[in-house]
């Protein structure tokens, strides 16, 4: 704000809600609004969650999602087939992942791709971990679910690299038209893949 | 999210920043993702500072602010003109006033307009306390800018009404073309009231 219109805590409220991914400056000033107004009924409980979640969320020394608990509630679930594992870049992608349900492995979070320019090494990412998960056995396939972008591709070149000595399996996403996707707004190579990898009807 | 994928504090987080303004489930996943990650540079911060809003977050006796201390900094500033009240429907509309500047006066909140169908009559809003501000004297200017809209225009002539036994002066917002607007794209009551209130260039 311009000049001084409200108390320093409603100001300082602002300007953290303004860097809350989705929210900009304008809508900051709106949530805020909103959230003062619903004190008792979502500001109070929203400000007693967030405390929680700072006193009780760590990074799973396992697989590196986030949780809870450590080793995390992926990680200790007896009903999830601890033979394959899901190789993601990020704890986004894992979540999406289990929203569409398609699976029942366990995880792991690389916490991003290689990138030398911006000084992401192997050391940087939990690579090592990974080797070790599967140096101790029990896993016979690794499912490279990185995005389709040029660092995640060199990423996994570089982790089948890594696994090559390994007696497992390395697989990783299907490439082709999205469900529900036109023909028309696709670009080239997405359309080569899907053409290449046709399959029986 | 479909399964149990992290504890019941991380998915308390996701359901209430879902009922943030601005943020739906989508984005409140990627919001509490973002703020878990960025654990102590930002979802301490801003749960202490919610926390410290539920604390100190009241509404002002004589306005209808809110602030952090009652009576509100615009109605303790000594530097305001205190002759004139500009009537808003909302506090938002008194930060949208401020952020604009134009005018250094003090404020009334309504808390709404009214609405019958609603429920919503004089007692509803801070009518009685507007008639007791002007009834006290030494105001000589009541700038009604609500909205306009139905509710708005119904709830000025309302006041118009309760404030005319007093000697003050009552003003509404002007109607015209918002500066930077193209006539193109305007409506036809809007450009009406632009031509009848015009100025000399």
């Amino acid at each position: 704000m311009s000049k001084r219109i409200a108390g320093p805590e409603i100001e300082r409220l602002i300007q953290l809600l303004a860097k809350v991914p989705g929210l900009g400056p304008r809508s900051a000033r709106r949530a805020a609004l909103h959230l003062i107004k619903k004190k008792e009924q979502l500001l109070a409980p929203l400000a007693a969650a967030m405390g929680e979640a700072v006193d009780k969320v760590r990074v799973c020394s396992t697989c590196g999602n986030v949780d809870t608990s450590d080793p995390c509630m992926i990680c200790t679930d007896p009903l999830r087939d601890p033979t394959t594992i899901i190789v993601v870049e990020d704890v986004s992608d894992l979540w999406a992942l289990e929203r569409a349900g398609a699976m029942n492995a366990r995880f792991h979070v690389l916490g991003g791709t290689l990138s030398p320019l911006d000084g992401v090494g192997p050391d940087q990412l939990t690579i090592r971990q990974l080797v070790t998960r599967i140096a101790e056995g029990g896993v016979s396939e690794v499912i490279l679910a990185v995005n389709a972008t040029v660092e995640g591709q060199t990423t996994a070149h570089y982790l089948t690299d890594q696994l090559s000595g390994f007696d497992v399996k390395i697989t990783r996403l299907a490439h082709g038209v999205p469900v529900g996707g036109e023909l028309d707004y696709l670009d080239e190579g997405t359309l080569s893949a899907a053409l290449k990898s046709r399959t029986v009807f």
